[in-house]
């Protein structure tokens, strides 16, 4: 019998669309496979940072034990870093998930929760010098596209995040899955995590 | 002075979220050239295929005059091209828009509502048959990612929507614009409109 996976996307004020909506894309054609839930600090309208509300079922004080958790990123994060109360909540629930992800600059609000700490993790390559401060402990991958270290995936920025989510669907259902899927949404993948040309566009390497 | 394009997106009941938020990723990153504005059936919640909703500000009466309009795809464009009343309102509003975009099936709306008569178009792969029902008067191009005519623009499914839009930017305002754009969310653009193995995965070539 398959397994349904609670995925867990975690929305703040500010988050980027794309972070949330590739992997969501790729993830919600396996219904069967992955049950998306969505929290953000209250039910109700959340604000991306391209200004449009969507409408989260549920606040994280609801959050149901989460099998994979999804942080985005987006100009929020620079504010969740700093959010003691937050972090404590993320730290909890994310420390009790199966599998932690994050899209572009959601590494840095893991990194503050401490989520990341032993771990080797990479980031959005724009912003990858101030990701770094929030993560003494991590070990950061410079130029990836993603990197997977146990139960840690975390992407580079924004569009990395649907190659990352399609590796992830690989290791868990398997690669006629992940094909499926990227099929589906005409999406041309990159499957080597090593794939990184933006790190050099930003002199990380 | 750099000229400032509204682009209206016309959302409905089952929009599939990432034709909408893919080419909002993109040109939400040059305010200066592009206001996005959302349309709904009216003000308020409208739900995607995917099951979440987002907040439309406004509702399809209340539009003013778009420069570009994008319709997305998704299953609900199954039920939009019998929808008389709403045919008739995106020929008007199409119709004196300066340029019409769809990503994937958003195709069969335009078809439907005439608005891809006597033009070449694509669309999603998948759907391609069903999409070529709603516009005998279309020239049909089953591979392509995305066909520029005029300024009817249709991209094929879901992701090819980026790689249109990124062409219609670099066409609007040059490829330094475009491929900073993309570069920005670490996007790896198809930049050649012939390119389409999708084609031939779903027996159209």
């Amino acid at each position: 019998m398959t397994q349904q996976r609670r995925v867990s996307v975690v929305l703040f004020e500010g988050f980027e669309l794309l972070d949330v909506f590739g992997p969501v894309e790729l993830l919600s054609g396996a219904p069967d496979l992955f049950a998306i839930e969505y929290l953000a600090p209250q039910a109700g309208p959340v604000r991306s940072s391209q200004g449009i509300e969507v409408l989260a079922p549920a606040g994280y004080d609801d959050a149901a034990q989460a099998d994979i958790i999804l942080i985005p990123g987006g100009p929020g994060t620079r504010v969740l870093v700093g959010q003691d109360r937050f972090l404590r909540w993320l730290a909890d629930f994310g420390g009790s998930a199966q599998i932690v992800t994050s899209v572009c600059t959601g590494a840095a609000v893991l990194a503050a929760a401490g989520l990341l700490d032993g771990y080797r993790a990479t980031s959005n390559k724009r912003a990858f010098r101030w990701v770094m401060t929030q993560g003494s402990e991590v070990e950061w991958v410079p130029e990836a596209r993603w990197v997977e270290d146990r139960n840690r995936w975390t992407s580079s920025g924004v569009a990395a995040g649907m190659d990352m989510t399609a590796a992830l669907i690989r290791r868990l259902s398997g690669s006629e899955v992940a094909t499926a899927l990227a099929a589906a949404a005409e999406l041309d993948l990159h499957d080597d995590p090593a794939w990184d040309p933006f790190a050099r566009l930003h002199g990380l390497v």
